[in-house]
């Protein structure tokens, strides 16, 4: 093992420390941490090494949340810091939409020491086990000279294409026992470009007239690969789709649109009906959410030809490139924003609709903004009514674990501090990781909040009623949140975050304008 | 498989009502819930089907928790119910602190229907492999016309002594289709009694004359079994002691007290110098919580014997009792709480500390109050101080996994209405589970909430300090959750529950006394 310079010769380094040295080598400078006891010797390194931005959490939820949100924006993994089996197990459904986002962590566990876990104290869990399932790389630290190495290889895991969780199980002795080695970077595993043949046969199935669709996902959804894929889609007449939900879509004034795969099926099938064959760039096929009695879950039709132009972990943009070029494709204009069909109409005003706060949204969003959507069922109109607005990137909830948004917008706002962020937050899912707001106030973060309170899971309303029977006072008690009314002005304040209530589109378009323009977090509870 | 009389002959049934009918026939009558879409048609059901009281939860923390607390209080289980993998993960937790505990919990998590699993929708994920660690039993249902019978075996399998989680994953199609049908309760497996030889060994063990502990655990820990092991104590000069944590404990004026292990490692070996044999009954061999350089991570003698009088899953009261009528042991007096030396000595006036808070609480925990402590750091002093209080149960966090306070009292109050439950919470982990209070104000819980704000995460400080030199700033702040401060008031406020703040004993003791005599929740803030 070669020893990076950041140890100095016959330099003493703990375990611990040598790991905050190699995860500094690496890149890694921001560490999301809720520490407990068998961490305190990371913690200690941390406090002697400089170098590591600490931000805390108040739940491991807001941890996990928050390094996926950082990597999306930052284009490199963030370090969690959490606290046993336990520990992981609150910061699991993060990781799971992590997973799904193929967000590069290197998640860092803290866990008994490795002699005192066979005796099975309270808090000794299956913590490899827990990890594994979110994990593209899991291993449990076993000796102080051996940690950085495990550093440095989770690193390069994490970041390996398409990018994934790397899970490092870290028992307290391997942190306090003496030895530590630094070690240095690896080479990153970059993504591998598909082959020719791989370009010559995709130009073969567009060029055969067949109605096609081609679904981008990941890193296909940044500004140029989007432009290329536009560039195919007008020399063949292709249809561009993505999935529903997506780490991160690059948007707004001056950039190629994509629409996204309806989340109701029958709405998923009617836009898909006629297509022949679906070349997957990235994506899998596409498939429902859920699925329902009688109904296929797959929204394409049944006949048609899946083929695959790039996997995941390849070059997606390199794909799309040398497609168009094949293709012969010229470059297409972006369609012009300024048009009256499709401008922004200015402020909307009144009554509190969908539609009405994507149009305000869409007249408002800061330059550059950052969005986070959880919007869950009142956000129907948030995606497409916000397509001429100023140039932003669109972060979403991949994994249909509820509970991300906030947590993706504590993360965001750290890895980019000079753009805001806005993050568009259902109620119901909100509550799920409320503690994120401290971390906000804490770090006086520059995120807008804005909750839309209909105080109901309403998208289980409509589920519900998709079941069958008129629902009775039971089922209807189960997705009634509204009783207490959650108050988000006094919940922020609760946690040292300014707030304001907005109930109709005038107040709402005043307190988002005003919220953007502060430095620091401010909260706007729509009443919807 | 025997159809039970819920079914009427000739009745169609789907899944999700034959396993509503054969949880109910199994005694199961409440279910804490967090419902997603895949999960419609078991709501739909718990609808259609009177006799389940539901009590929903906004975070499967809660939820998992509360059905902890409900069974440690009633005896029986709960089900829980909640949606896919990753809100299981989110309950996690508290099901880890709820298998250190022993307690019978029927963990429902509804999931993707059979046929969807193998498309990897965004929301699939490793639900058996999450659950399987908490769980002494997992099964993934298949069938419509089996689940009532699955369902039978969950309750039995909770319920085998000494108690644990049975975890029934239920696809969505095993709910929707028809062909259900009601299982009939299964025997309980009650838990054995000891061998005779094995009494006849203790008694020797005993008799010995050599310096002796008795460690007592679970069911050992209610009133009857504390005074058979208070007889045998007195007759052979054995000491006493139960783990530091545990599910619950009877005690209170005219019941029998025990000593806890100390959670400090050294306040551990100081305690238990000079023990040379250990009998175990219902416990593990004593552990400290963490390991420590150079330290022992056992609080006993090397050299001393570790026998067993009776494992968890045995009869432990019986045990206690036969092995105390083996010794001759004669009845022996409840140490009378009323002499001056123990007595309550009213209440505290002045400063905060933790004696302060235990004299208070002495003097005025209402008569069968179920107190849950989860005080970390600054309630040392309320265990020993309030051994003369009225008659009370005492439940705590038993697997280190923090935020199980609030969900516990959620679960306890449903579980015993006609009892105040106090729940003594500290700040840091309070957070973790807020969203409790929300539950407590929906179902008007007579619970009194006492938070103890003392805005840091003591208990790592103190674990700081041993670690090594002064803490600089990095450490300092991931140990400190004052920056900014909680207002306890404004987020209770926030979630339906009045509170208000108490800053010496005097406004502590009017607050605690006024908010025991309400109807409904109260928080107190109690800043210390």
């Amino acid at each position: 093992m070669e020893t990076h310079q950041s140890q100095q010769p016959g330099q003493t380094l703990n375990g611990a420390e040598s790991l905050v040295k190699t995860l500094l080598a690496c890149g890694v400078d921001t560490c999301f941490a809720n520490p407990g006891t068998s961490e305190m010797h990371f913690v200690a390194a941390l406090d002697r090494i400089p170098g590591m931005r600490c931000v805390l959490g108040l739940f491991e939820g807001v941890v996990t949340g928050a390094a996926d949100g950082y990597a999306r924006m930052a284009d490199k993994p963030a370090a969690t810091l959490l606290h046993c089996g336990p520990g992981l197990a609150n910061g699991l459904a993060n990781l799971h939409n992590a997973r799904r986002a193929q967000t590069p962590i290197v998640n860092i566990i803290g866990d008994q020491a490795t002699y005192h876990r066979p005796l099975d104290a309270p808090l000794t869990a299956d913590t490899e086990g827990w990890a594994r399932p979110v994990s593209v790389w899991t291993r449990t630290a076993q000796r102080a000279d051996q940690v950085g190495a495990d550093a440095a290889a989770a690193v390069q895991a994490a970041c390996a294409a398409p990018g994934g969780v790397a899970s490092l199980i870290l028992p307290s002795d391997v942190c306090w026992d003496e030895g530590g080695r630094v070690a240095a970077p690896l080479p990153p595993l970059a993504a591998p470009k598909v082959s020719p043949d791989a370009i010559e046969q995709a130009a073969r199935w567009l060029r055969s007239g067949q109605p096609t669709l081609l679904v981008l996902a990941g890193t296909a959804l940044r500004e140029a690969p989007l432009a290329d894929a536009h560039r195919i889609a007008a020399a063949t007449d292709a249809r561009l789709i993505t999935p529903m939900s997506n780490a991160r879509v690059s948007r707004g004034r001056g950039r190629f649109a994509v629409e996204r795969v309806p989340y109701s099926g029958d709405a998923a099938r009617a836009k898909l009906a006629g297509i022949r064959q679906v070349i997957l760039v990235g994506a899998p096929p596409p498939v429902t959410f859920f699925a329902y009695p009688g109904k296929s879950p797959r929204p394409y039709p049944e006949d048609a030809q899946i083929h695959v132009l790039a996997r995941p972990e390849q070059d997606l943009a390199d794909a799309l490139a040398r497609l168009a070029d094949a293709l012969g494709a010229p470059a297409v204009p972006v369609p012009d924003g300024a048009t009256p069909a499709v401008a922004p109409a200015g402020l909307a005003k009144g009554a509190v609709t969908s539609e009405a706060v994507a149009q305000t949204l869409s007249a408002l969003l800061p330059e550059q903004a950052v969005v986070v959507e959880e919007s869950v069922s009142f956000g129907r109109a948030f995606y497409p009514g916000t397509l001429h607005a100023a140039p932003h990137d669109w972060l979403q909830l991949t994994g249909g674990a509820i509970g991300a948004g906030l947590p993706l917008a504590v993360g965001a706002a750290v890895a980019v501090p000079d753009r805001r962020v806005v993050a568009l937050q259902a109620d119901g899912s909100g509550m799920y990781t409320v503690q994120s707001l401290w971390t906000m106030a804490r770090e006086q973060l520059d995120v807008t909040v804005v909750v839309l309170a209909n105080r109901k899971y309403a998208i289980l309303l409509g589920e519900l009623a998709g079941v069958g029977a008129n629902p009775g006072k039971t089922a209807l008690d189960m997705l009634d949140i509204g009783n207490p009314d959650l108050d988000w002005v006094k919940l922020a304040a609760g946690m040292g975050v300014e707030g304001a209530r907005a109930v109709d589109m005038e107040s709402f378009a005043d307190l988002f304008a005003m919220a953007n323009k502060r430095k620091g977090p401010f909260l706007i509870e729509l009443v919807i």
